[in-house]
């Protein structure tokens, strides 16, 4: 059963990088149309929210069963319930990229993101789809090495962030506050973005070493943020 | 076996009402700390942030218990999984309200919502608080009468946030842009946080009936958005 019991772990993680990937994918997208103002694109990533709820739904299902046909108990019931987490972190990853895909939207055919301020949004899209490409590798090769690296990154995000909220609130800002209004919360989406693939990692790491990476028993268990 | 699982069951829902009731005390007090500018009484909503992780972590053990010495299959164990998610939507409400209150400590001693927008987010405030009540009610009582009637409030609120945009957008502001921000986010965090108390409604209307309101079977065991 122990043996069964892995194997199902392990389906669910590959289940896990798929959805990973197409969370990836959307975001790619959501930022190109963005930076494009491509409609045609951004209709696109809106409508990967069936693809998304299928996976989600599936990937909700093999937990279920995993719980229901093994009954498991202790640490790998906790696995279970890390494993149902990660696919919230996954599917709330995919609404934030449909979400920056309705902000290019709104606005076409005008460009959402000023030429001065588009390069921080760059790197905050670069450094998001880094962020769940190197999660989707977590999730296939539980490679611990690779989750611990992403902190650097997360923090770069933050970093990015901020430079972005210092540029918007800036005397010299000079489109407006329709503009600013949508950048504000165009970057939160990619913040949260970033934070939830940093959860996924960090909740792998949960289920690989048993142990909260944070050294708080309950960090790594808590609920999607 | 059954019985003992109804009775757990049943304690789990006592205990996410009494967490929503942080979660709205938390709300309330943030609402009063942006409207004053209390630094105080900000600082306090920030510091229950403790107390919301404590109620999570219990409430997730709990569930794990209900879990693992259950082992309940099919609709029950469906319903546990609901469970844990509505801890986590509880939490995320908390987190809310939380930023609120940061949003208060952040400008202090300056106010954040000008005098002209005010009655907009003392409505958006009130709702919230409402919705979040009921929330608690139908925890309590599992009365879907009361689950029912929060979609009226719920559009309500996004009505108030359309027009909370609209007024932040039109050529008349005359706050400037890092008002209009801070203000743009502090909606989003009010219509998040009805927006959870609506799917906590809905999921324990799901534990009752066994069916998704809307019709979709995957709708209402879906994550927290």
């Amino acid at each position: 059963m122990r043996q069964a019991y892995q194997i199902q772990l392990a389906d669910l993680g590959d289940h896990g990088a798929r959805m990973c990937d197409v969370a990836s994918t959307a975001m790619r997208d959501a930022s190109t149309a963005l930076f494009n103002a491509d409609l045609t694109l951004a209709e696109q990533v809106i409508g990967m929210d069936v693809q998304l709820d299928e996976m989600r739904a599936s990937a909700e299902t093999s937990a279920l069963e995993l719980l229901a046909l093994q009954s498991p108990v202790a640490s790998d019931l906790r696995a279970v319930v890390a494993a149902i987490w990660i696919v919230a972190d996954l599917q709330r990853m995919g609404t934030l990229a449909i979400h920056v895909a309705k902000a290019a939207r709104r606005r076409h055919p005008r460009t959402v993101v000023p030429a001065e301020i588009k390069p921080i949004f760059e790197r905050m899209s670069s450094v998001a789809l880094h962020l769940s490409g190197r999660a989707a590798e977590v999730l296939r090769t539980r490679d611990l090495d690779i989750a611990g690296g992403m902190n650097a990154e997360d923090d770069l995000m933050d970093d990015l962030h901020g430079q972005m909220f210092a540029a918007l609130m800036s005397p010299s800002w000079s489109h407006g506050v329709p503009a600013a209004v949508d950048l504000a919360l165009l970057g939160r989406f990619y913040e949260r973005y970033a934070d939830h693939a940093v959860a996924v990692a960090r909740r792998v790491t949960f289920l690989v070493t048993g142990e909260n990476v944070g050294g708080d028993t309950t960090v790594l268990l808590s609920p999607p943020e």
